[in-house]
């Protein structure tokens, strides 16, 4: 690994891992049995958030009172439920997730994942992926104050890279990984695995986007020179 | 109804009912089950259209061989996984869809449903509605030649109430419906509750997009005067 080298800052679900649509569903669930009445799109509108980000801004916005054992009862309904829609080889690695993370690594550019998720849900999908997080870097929700779209998640991740999150590029398929780039000064580059269209992925500041890991990876060049 | 006034042709599955999240998860469940690997974004960004259409589609896409028998157990198949993630109440009309249908009643304004789904999975989403069949022209799959992007499920919705296609609003939450619209000269108007971009509807032909129904009932004045 080399200071030079851009450093990749990698989302998790929906950017290397095909599990965005078994969350909005189990938002979906979690927030029907709290009594809350929301449309699945809007839940899929504010995916990519932290779990409790977006749970305070949808009871905000259905005007409910955001209280403490609600929140804990949402977080764990909706892990419950996603458990539940994921099981038996339902969620896997996006075409070209394992094969882009390979070719990084092989090329010495430093990579790392940051998510919204926590450990709990996330280490599935890291299995699923082959990364070991002994190994890798990542940067779960448990581990910093503020998640997306604030840019702490990031910063930690660059941090602990050692790299300048300057000069690293965000891989993420939300317009709140978009915004948290922004905020953090690196660029985002948008995927459309997540289910967003292009045009909202450019609007949040996406500096290039593409269908998923897999065309990522066949256009790796107009991303990074290899070092 | 008067042949003055503009006729509503609404499609079913995302525009009227929340119902495109569940259908794009038992799709991916009946291709996994075939042995179809196809992320869950992709089947989203199809979905809306016919049935059969559809999986003809991706499995040219994914080069898979298209046999009748193939294509029979990948319609069954997905018609169980959605009555069991639809069933309890999880699939609900959409905010404002009763009260737009109860309002263009209550003006004589002429309206119909056309569905790329068969009666057989549109009965469910039709009583949530309050919507009798015997009583409303529903157009379905099974009543015409080809479905959306097709033109021939608006039509045939438009000759049944008796009202010129050219007069026309084909209401839709998926690129199919707007490009049937502009293929049968009726104006498009586009619903984001089915989870896809303002700009996807807008570059497919929409002349308009809201929110939901609620969002266009209350915009009504915009697309057509009371009579």
């Amino acid at each position: 690994m080399s200071r030079t080298s851009t450093a990749f800052l990698f989302d998790l679900d929906g950017t290397l891992v095909d599990s965005v649509y078994q969350h909005v569903l189990a938002w979906k669930e979690a927030l029907d049995r709290e009594g809350v009445p929301l449309s699945v799109w809007r839940i899929h509108r504010k995916i990519g958030m932290s779990g409790g980000l977006f749970t305070n801004i949808l009871l905000r916005e259905t005007g409910m009172e955001v209280t403490p054992e609600r929140l804990e009862r949402l977080r764990r309904s909706h892990a419950q439920a996603y458990v539940r829609l994921s099981e038996g080889g339902a969620v896997q690695p996006l075409p070209g997730a394992r094969e882009l993370l390979a070719f990084l690594t092989a090329q010495g550019m430093p990579w790392a994942i940051a998510t919204s998720g926590r450990m709990e849900t996330a280490r599935h999908n890291l299995e699923a992926l082959g990364v070991d997080p002994a190994q890798v870097p990542v940067i779960t929700r448990d581990l910093v104050r503020h998640a997306k779209p604030d840019p702490d998640l990031f910063e930690a991740a660059a941090a602990r890279l050692g790299v300048d999150i300057e000069r690293s590029l965000v891989i993420g398929d939300s317009i709140w990984d978009m915004l948290a780039a922004q905020r953090a000064r690196a660029l985002g580059v948008g995927l459309l695995s997540g289910g967003y269209g292009r045009e909202e992925l450019e609007r949040s500041g996406a500096f290039r986007v593409y269908d998923d890991p897999a065309d990522l990876l066949r256009h790796i060049d107009e991303v990074a020179a290899r070092s």
